[in-house]
């Protein structure tokens, strides 16, 4: 059987997805919507799938899932529409900026039993997924104390950054859940410090650009995040786990494996320098995810309570940075 | 404009480029031929192209170019034929096993002035390109010495062994026109050593499985070659360049780029043990670059020359080997 | 001229000083002192030096300068009399464990003008010394954010712990003294989570096995400092600074570059499993410093006020757990 | 019992064994000879020994042994000498640069029982020996394919090279006996090639400045060596074993572990420049090594027959660049 889909939505992540459904063997994409009508027919000419209106998509007999890649503050509603008409759902992060919002739309999708799952493509990154596989085999023992560092090249447009919900919203998000993923069990308390560094544009927008933060579970378990808009030798993603009976550690992933020595020292180039490049695995691996969920084949995780838990974390950060104090997680949620 | 391609042979290898050219927005896969009838039916079926035998692929008016993924001992009369008929030619190597047939072949390929590009691809792995670049760029300065080490997880079967031509002929010729691609000039001497240790079996059927290779130039760079038919930790592929200004290195890609620490020491995953999923990149890149080539916007390289080149190279260890000698190349072409 | 040395306490780290003291052509090892007699035999018949008591040492005309290597609850008050008695002073970490008592011993150092340097010996450890020149050189640009891993092979005795002040004091304390000699300025806030995760009888003890802690300076640079009393594969020692226009990473040394490759992977030998072994150079180059800072070669740095920061920071940690609340170091000191 | 010495020669390598000796608790520095006094002198005022001619400590009651370290064209006269003296001898490499010379000093050796040890000081370098180790161990199964890269930093004066005996005899020699070290059979077959690619000057004086070699043994086990006289990157010293379980590398100590990142890459410092400061750790195990074999705790290894070995390979290797063939071992030895 061929999973047929819709996407929603045919920007820079949309395409992605129209790829990765495209290049799948159990999977076709039919139709393709968009509100700027030369950005869905290019995907239109590329795949040979239809132009249709989200309402059509909706209606369709002939579509089975849909990938909602547009603007966040139509997740929510897009959501809940697709369920109700009984079509699988993949979404983009987050579901929404309002914990309140998510609650409500999760509502929906319980009540609907639709199948959704939430675009943390980093879970799907093989290296990451290789420390997870770490843990699960018991290699490291009991998991005790993790470091998660993510550093943007650059900040993104301060347009984009005014929408965004600000930096625990848009980027943190990303480390929370990746910290529950590898945590294994629910954060209680938080704690974060923030701070302007790199551009003080951002400050005036409201936001913060560097920030760190503290999570711990109710046994003990405990985290580090450390974040920065600006990291001028690449995208740095990584990852530390440390157990009882050892640790793994997810280093960078490098675009070419070469050091050149000369009498200035040993020099590797750059890593890359977005994340579309770096994540390119995990992307294909996500939508694969999927179309297992879809198909009965696996779960579908990440779940929306999932991505309910990663916003709940960093409404704590940002209350945690409000009041100067540790904030437990049965204050948010 | 799009090019239209006729693949010959649709084996292991012939599907890897199916699905370069497949990808490729400006090409086309128009047919394929295989003696094996369901082998083409399958290619047929995943990218919907025609099946057709190789006489009707030469004669058609739709392909401009084809792809010879056929057994070796039909590269030289495939190349010919195709020549006259004026397509464009991309050959897997070896192009033969004989210098002369090679030398008579290429003569063909001067005489239709054909376009012909042959199946050296790790030329176009974006690590061994990336120490290539650093050359070019002069970062090295003036290169001195090389060393080349290549291993193969195992050793192939013993009816391959059989119809390779050898081990100079079948692994190291890789390695004998990546030095040719490093050094910059010609090889002019060869001394090798060769032994049987991984297979005994390997050495009644006439082959070694072990070998090293020494190479010089006329103007005294040098390079080392060390080939072994076995593994254990994956499929080992390296590469220094040694020159008066600095030495570049290109390590393993890695699978994953985790780490595992526990009291027994710092452990990372084995290698890839598969040359297709080591060289993936260097495939989609190889096939592009062929495209680029009959498109008119690069030169075919590496050329039906090269490929005559590297099997010099092989003839002349082999000698050496046998002569227990330094082997000048003005012996051997 | 060289420098004449009394050794008071001769223990572990005793030992490791008198024998730097004794390699030194700048220096001389007069006199031994050490409650246990068998103790300060040994270092006797080894340098050559004489056994005497402290007050001896204290009167000699013969001794220019005192290496401190005495317990904890004794150094406050040695320092205040060998600062009277004229003489330069080499004080181990921590100077007390009660902020007003460390107050009081400075203000004596400042009164009598001594010399007095505080035993924070990783400021010397050669890698962590490079990563101080690349900020200082300017490599990085200006520092945003440091983290700080640090954990040891395994916990130490139960009765040590209960007199060390707990963590923060006794291992954290060292991390404290990093963070403010690599952030370059003063820590205004500090936050920290604790648990026992290691040993439940630490945690009877009254002391934390695990902990985690986040520093911010006014200006708002960062640092987070990941412990644990645990490590199976080694004494873990690692600082990455993350700047504005780089970062630099301190790995830890390796008592071998070897690296076994097998089909289970590639495995590196583990770590310095006892930090007198990890930090030999640093304990060299500190003893070193000394020297040359007695000699006015030099400034004796780390100083007391270095020290009295440090425990300060310890004391805000340990607030911070017990309120649950980021701690303003206005309130501590 | 304490082993008392002589030193013959207290020039550069000379006064590392001098400290060596001083350091080692169950040795003392009785005497030391030098044809420049002031050299002689500096050693006794640092380390307390008497300043004596060598016909003095060959006549000593109160010496044990004797550290050569005069120049070579002395060694064969003093081992002799030193032999019938019933002296242990610690001889630094070669023994002599004549094949002949040395079998006929070694036949003395025999004669009189001498316990003689040859200085390949990087049989003792940690890196190295843990290759070994690991060799010994069985982990690596049966060795197959060894390469041993060696640059130095720079050419030695050409004083200094004219005396040399050569590249193969001076630089290259040392790893010959690292590949009989870890080969464990002896070689049987040598192919070689030179050329001069660092400085005219070197091929002006008669001897080459880049050399690579290939061994072999009688079961077809290999070795690659590649020197050459030049890297701007540091003293350039690693090894690889590759067995039919797996392999083993040696990678380059570092003098510091950190990486700077930036936007023109990771970059490691370069490596020692200098091969004193590269094998500081080795030269201390050696003479370690030395006085446990004087006291009869060990055997005395590497040996005279090791040092003649050596230099047999370096004659087959001239032997094989001059004939432009592979040399057999059987027609030099």
């Amino acid at each position: 059987m061929t999973l047929r889909f819709g996407l929603l939505g045919a920007g820079r992540i949309g395409k992605v997805h129209a790829r990765a459904i495209s290049a799948d063997a159990g999977a076709k994409l039919v139709a393709v919507a968009d509100a700027m009508a030369p950005v869905a027919k290019a995907i239109s000419d590329q795949y040979g799938c239809e132009v249709r209106t989200i309402e059509a998509i909706l209606a369709a007999k002939d579509i089975d899932a849909v990938v909602i890649c547009t603007p966040t503050d139509t997740h929510a509603d897009l959501i809940e529409k697709f369920a109700k008409a009984g079509k699988a759902i993949f979404c983009e992060k987050p579901i929404d900026l309002s914990l309140d919002r998510v609650k409500a739309c999760l509502k929906v999708v319980r009540d609907t039993k639709a199948v959704l799952m939430v675009g943390f493509n980093r879970r799907f990154d093989p290296h990451f997924a290789a420390v997870k596989a770490a843990i699960t085999a018991g290699t490291l023992g009991k998991i005790e104390m993790i470091t998660i560092t993510s550093r943007d090249p650059g900040a993104p447009p301060l347009d984009y950054i005014a929408r965004s919900g600000g930096i625990f919203r848009d980027m943190t998000i990303h480390d929370f859940d990746m910290a529950r993923f590898l945590l294994g069990e629910e954060v209680s308390e938080v704690s974060a410090m923030a701070a302007v560094l790199v551009d003080p544009a951002i400050g005036k927008a409201g936001d913060s650009d560097s920030v760190q933060v503290m999570l711990k579970t109710a046994t003990g378990k405990m985290c580090l995040i450390s974040n920065s808009r600006r990291a001028t030798y690449g995208y740095d993603q990584r990852i530390e786990v440390h157990g009882s009976l050892g640790a793994a550690t997810a280093d960078n992933q490098r675009p070419v494996m070469i050091e050149v020595a000369t009498k200035a020292g040993y020099t590797r180039p750059p890593l890359h320098d977005f994340f579309m490049t770096r994540y390119t695995e995990a992307y294909a691996a996500e939508i694969a995810g999927f179309i297992a969920a879809v198909s009965g084949k696996a779960k579908a995780t990440p779940t929306g309570e999932d991505g309910l838990s990663a916003l709940a974390l960093a409404e704590a950060a940002l209350k945690s940075v409000a009041e100067g104090r540790t904030v437990k997680m049965s204050e948010i949620i």
